[in-house]
């Protein structure tokens, strides 16, 4: 028998709990032993819930029940769970979790742990909710070195984009609707200014590349500057606009790691990821280009990403190799400054001297530009380079063309 | 140290060597023993190779060598590669592959096997090249029930229906141009009837709902019924013309499985999956929707999956609940016939008596349509429902709408 200890009722947490029961004869047929739920910790009580009997409020109950092998951390945040981790590793416990900020900002501290402690520390749910994302990069791309990861990595901004595009709504009306739909935060500022993407690229970086790379060391701009205008323009070149997560290992072994919104071919299959979903595209010098899609989030999604780390958990009690990453430094990444791309340019006024300044851009056209507006695409060239010859212009927006 | 063996030294096989080598440094982080390639099994010698000294010729060299741990097998078809993989299991070995046709036929007998020996057998590559999906499907969804598998399984038809959507070319203009392209063999018959999708879904399906079930099974229909016209109709309703496998698990536990040409919708991201391109759409009951997407073919592809299965095994050499499905039987699998959807139905002549036939059914229109042709999407009905009120027509063409 193996007993787990869930930390946190909330969504993810009751969602575990529901997996965990409805799907448990089709669990028990994948593992030697039997998975059963034992604990739940929360500072509620739950009367009405069919698992009322397995609320507890203290964590040394769980901590010090040698009956429980396996806590599932789905608290969030970097405090509590951040101790509650640490102590559930140290007491011989293998932890599996969905909180994103704890993994980006103490992955590499809790995996040493656990490898120390002989258990597993394991977030799939933590990118992508639902998508096997971290399983298939360290499993199945194994025979790979990574050259690139670039992701839709963040549902509510995607949503967002997705009802300016199709909808026509304004940034503000998108996110209004957004929250209405319980696709956005009452405080939008984590997904909207881009620190959510951040956190998953990094884990993702991490993961892939061997070193923990940190999000302050990833520069991260969200979708506020998008405006129904930057969208026409995108759609009069044939590309959509998307906020993604980038992750691009240099010659040099380090890594330039960043999120920004990108103007993307319509071509692209990233192109079409639409609403809520998420998708991640990753580059291996074996595989070529391979893609995973699904939903980004919600309840059941993720509950089944982390169950599947629990059955992992349960079945690799033994195994020596974990997944694990190196500690990171400021020697791990470069910025995304020395990145060359082509750009989107968009100006009021005189496009001939922004044309004459960027010799070879291309200048766009659309039956309904805004007067005295307009729009070109660059050649391929660094944003300080960008910067620099556009030294005499107050550009209204610039965003990054993807190759 | 684990010692592997290459049976077949033609694209794959030799993909695989050059996997191993190239990334030898890299492999030999993710596990703790060294994986060295011994020896190499073929008719032929290979003087100019650089693995020229692991050739042998006698499959019971291998056999007979102790050190070796894990036999790749990568010579295709259910003669030789069935007696060599027989052989190999019985003396302890674990066997991966890329053969669909050998798991398609015979991969319950040889998983038994496997197992009564306590090794491995490995069939990543068998399914979509180098897109990591029966581990996903196996580890990532273990948590859920799936419900529905559905894929764009074949990367030669794919290539051929995308020339024929987006460069106007005919059939068989399409199919000479990817034959010249090396995307299709001289005898297409495989791919373009339909055989080697069919085999592929088998597998996913076998794996998936947990009985065996064989390609005489499962009903299958090619592309070599798809015309431009088709094509243009089917743009002319916002929707993409694609050679899809499915299996869809019934409510009483029993599943039915086909491959044949849908019409699909141009929002659904399977319609975005062009040219050479597989991709894999799985619904589990907790993760909803989710999708696989990389190049389905390739040398270097299908090797890094194998190489990912070879990697697998020599990690979890000592696991007891292996990959596995029960024997299937008649009982296992039901017709596509009872499975109702919407139908698209091309014809010529007097489109009033066919639609007065399909009551509700949509005439579609296009600026170009041919003269005395039409066509039309029906309302839900199965194939036998629809037959009969066709009873006094003569379709042109007829293809299930995906829903």
């Amino acid at each position: 028998m193996v007993n787990v200890a869930i930390l946190g009722f909330g969504v993810v947490g009751s969602g575990v709990a529901e997996v965990l029961a409805t799907n448990g004869p089709h669990i028990d047929q994948k593992v030697d032993d039997l998975i059963r739920l034992k604990y739940i910790l929360d500072v509620r009580d739950f009367p009405d819930s069919p698992f009322a009997d397995k609320v507890v409020h203290d964590f040394s109950v769980i901590e010090n029940d040698p009956e429980v092998s396996i806590v599932v951390e789905t608290i969030g945040g970097a405090k509590a769970a951040l101790d509650f981790t640490r102590r559930a590793l140290r007491a011989g416990k293998s932890v599996v979790t969905s909180n994103k900020e704890l993994v980006a900002e103490h992955g590499c501290e809790l995996l040493k742990l656990a490898a120390e402690q002989g258990v597993s520390y394991l977030f799939e749910a933590s990118v992508g909710g639902g998508i096997p994302i971290l399983r298939p990069l360290n499993q199945c791309l194994a025979a790979n070195e990574i050259e690139e990861i670039t992701g839709i990595l963040n549902g509510t901004t995607n949503y967002i984009l997705t009802r300016m595009i199709r909808g026509g709504l304004s940034f503000d009306a998108a996110l209004k609707e957004a929250q209405a739909n319980g696709y956005a935060e009452q405080d939008p500022t984590a997904d909207i200014e881009g620190h959510d993407a951040c956190r998953k690229i990094c884990i993702l970086a991490s993961l892939a590349f061997g070193r923990h790379i940190y999000p302050r060391q990833v520069p991260a701009e969200g979708i506020t500057g998008v405006t129904l205008s930057d969208v026409a323009w995108a759609e009069a070149c044939g590309k959509k606009l998307k906020l993604l997560g980038r992750a691009i290992r240099q010659a040099d072994g380090r890594v330039c790691a960043y999120v920004s919104p990108h103007l993307v071919d319509v071509e692209n299959p990233l192109a079409g990821v639409e609403d809520v979903f998420n998708a991640i595209a990753v580059k291996g010098n074996a595989i070529g280009d391979v893609m995973f899609y699904g939903r980004g989030a919600g309840k059941l999604p993720t509950a089944s990403a982390v169950v599947a780390d629990v059955i992992d958990a349960a079945k690799h009690r033994d195994e020596k190799k974990r997944v694990f990453w190196a500690e990171g430094g400021e020697d791990t990444t470069v910025s995304p400054d020395g990145l060359a791309s082509a750009w989107y340019v968009r100006g009021s006024g005189d496009a001939g001297a922004v044309q004459a300044a960027l010799p070879g851009a291309r200048l766009l056209a659309r039956a309904d530009a805004p007067a005295g507006e307009f729009a070109l695409l660059t050649g391929p060239m660094t944003r300080p380079e960008l910067d620099g010859k556009l030294a005499c212009v107050k550009p209204l927006s610039v965003f990054r063309v993807l190759d």
